[in-house]
């Protein structure tokens, strides 16, 4: 174990290591689609940032048999598997004797992890619990695993090495995986290889599609440097446009930068930004910078923009309320939207979303306002006003500015594609306001 | 072709087909934590009603070797490979000339494709655009396929059969996918293959850990037969339990509802709901019962229980309209929470809350109402008041019944743990008021 150390960080000194992480996720929830995975891509996007690159993942039911061979599968693939799910203290779980087969080793207590089941049982509740026996079970760990403590939970990660491929094991509840992910396996990675360095520039662009752009910086694309590599992901009708590099940090670094900046001129008349960063934080930052206050008058996005906006830490510094004017009656009485202007144009109009935005800076009292009125679906369109119709309107108390726009996917995403939108509206209404 | 399907038609007769179906997904930006894979738990929930169980879910990055491994290993492991992603017109696709060269056919041009392709570019903008390059090789596809085509996007789906297994490739974007597994590909899985029933009864159960629970129901789990399944799944600080059996329709169905009435009265004491239903859903059903309306004052959620019960297609019929305040001015200026209690109390209170609920009732005019308010991290947490703390209230104009919580987790799962159990709270309150 020890030689093996230094063994590593000599060759450390030599050469970088593209180690091959594999992610393996257990549980029948995964695989008749009542969860979604929302581990995987927070794991990927950690492993990513120290330069260790996951190359495969895959998602087996509570099987023996498919976890078995999810295990000799990855173990042929990679370098590092780190396993998440099947661990809780139901009979559901049957990962943890399944590992210790795997690995040849028997079930032992581990005392210090009993010791820390039974402080949290204690703890927990307010008047004292017995500890079950699937409890103290949660507690036992085959002799051939290093333990991973999980201050925040009762499973253990654990740790198995085999002819040089190391396995760890965490449980699948997102705060717990998380916690031993940044406790111990990130800083253990990094310790034990050399990584390399993996560098993202990413842009946003707003206007035109995924193969006109393509068509337009071809010439760029083909003249990228082998280490260097472009993704296209388009999304809410915008498209983003990924830069990724690997090396040794300093050249790759300027090298991305050079590159970045080439391209940001290509594209510079359909810039929206140049980071990869959502329009709520975007938002805040111009906000703050500006020393301005904003709300929100929602109809058909029944309180998302609001939610965006108050997803991010800290929003409450520029954001003061808003108003959900879901019905015609609270437009009108709380909003103040005429009664006219609803009864000729209707609620799904330019008109409408102005008064709305009107009334909602008069209401709150902000610097900026963004209200929006539509159909999402499936109900309520009409041939004039079909569903997926949206009118939005941005502004402050001298300035409006308004956009009709027109989704056409279901209603979730229609709520998502308005919302993302309309915060895009708002921000370059901002950032541009004197 | 035509003797195969006799076959498989004469052989259903005899015999159930478990059929085993992978999901291989392709792209980047699933391994690099960019996006998450909402795709797969879709495509699962509706095999599972089909009868066809989804085994392993597998995801590459677009790198050629990558790929071929997962068709090799998918091929080994399942009946049927379904593919995502990858089918884009820019560079970094290079799905379909794998898939053309992995089952040995070559590209040529789908003229019916090709057409569509045209037709939709000439509708999708509103003056006429050339159809690029790019654009036109959407419309090849290896002669060895059999198109699947794709009526609201460019990139067509094709099946591919090697050796009796069925692969089918399709885009990644949510609502191409869905199109084309609608329109193709679980009618054929129906008509291709015998497909088992399989069924699911799932219940909520409130106030109890999880292995509490798996010691109260210990004797029922063992006495489970054979073909039925039982997990837990925790969530919220709630549990679900789920059965799940696989057989012939009728007696399946039978003996899942006899084990689940079981169940039912096994847990009778923290039962919330006996279905699979989120309380968005369940709130809209008693208020439609009732023929009421709702209204919700948010502070620390910030709009995201309006979004939760906005969500829910046909919600305009009771729900009216909601106020954020997340100021402390707007819980004063339009919610009339009294100065004196905000300066003695603070607001986070249970007297807060409850001023925000008669405010709440008071603008909006409904017959129920939801008031939240607490905080949600990572700052503006005291001694006295740790981050986590949430005051709420629900009621109507002559009751009001109040809670407080208290949750550890990150911002974003902060918001989403109050919402959900003040929609709870908001469920109850609703079902047994008389």
């Amino acid at each position: 174990m020890f030689k093996r150390q230094l063994l590593y960080k000599f060759a450390a000194l030599f050469f970088m290591e593209n180690i091959k992480v594999s992610i393996i996720t257990i549980g029948d929830e995964l695989l008749i689609g009542q969860v979604i995975d929302t581990n995987s891509a927070w794991m990927a996007q950690q492993l990513n940032e120290i330069g260790a690159w996951v190359h495969r993942r895959v998602a087996v039911g509570d099987v023996e048999n498919e976890i078995w061979q999810a295990l000799d599968d990855e173990n042929a693939a990679s370098d590092v598997i780190l396993i998440t799910g099947g661990l809780g203290p139901t009979a559901d779980d049957i990962t943890k004797p399944l590992l210790c087969k795997y690995f040849g080793g028997k079930m032992v207590m581990h005392e210090e992890t009993l010791e820390h089941v039974t402080y949290l049982f204690g703890h927990v509740f307010k008047r004292p619990m017995p500890l079950l026996d699937s409890n103290r079970k949660q507690a036992e760990v085959p002799d051939v695993a290093t333990v991973l403590k999980n201050y925040v939970g009762t499973a253990p990660g654990m740790l198995f090495e085999k002819n040089g491929k190391i396995f760890i094991s965490m449980p699948g509840v997102p705060h717990e995986m998380k916690f031993i992910m940044e406790k111990h396996v990130l800083p253990l990675l990094k310790q034990r290889f050399a990584l390399p360095y993996i560098g993202h520039r990413t842009l946003l662009t707003v206007g035109i599609g995924e193969s006109f752009l393509a068509e337009r910086i071809k010439n760029f694309e083909s003249s990228l440097p082998q280490n260097i590599r472009l993704a296209y992901l388009p999304n809410y009708g915008m498209v983003r446009l990924r830069l990724t590099a690997q090396g040794e940090k300093e050249s790759t670094e300027k090298k991305l930068d050079e590159v970045f900046s080439i391209l940001k001129n290509e594209v510079k008349d359909v810039l929206a930004v140049d980071e990869d960063i959502p329009f709520e934080i975007l938002l805040g930052r111009f906000l703050k910078e500006k020393n301005k206050t904003v709300t929100t008058a929602e109809s058909c996005t029944g309180g998302y923009i609001a939610h965006l906006i108050t997803s991010v830490a800290g929003s409450s510094d520029y954001f003061k309320g808003s108003v959900v004017s879901y019905d015609n009656s609270i437009k009108e009485n709380v909003l103040h939207v005429s009664n006219e202007t609803l009864a000729s144009v209707g609620a799904v109009s330019e008109e409408t979303v102005k008064q709305m935005l009107k009334g909602v800076l008069n209401v709150m009292r902000t610097d900026y306002a963004v209200a929006v009125s539509g159909i999402m679906g499936p109900g309520g369109g009409s041939e004039e006003k079909p569903v997926g119709t949206v009118w939005m309107a941005v502004g402050n108390v001298e300035r409006v500015e308004t956009k009709k726009m027109h989704f056409r996917f279901d209603r979730k995403r229609n709520i998502e594609l308005t919302s993302v939108n309309a915060l895009y509206l708002l921000c370059m209404f901002v950032k541009n306001d004197s």
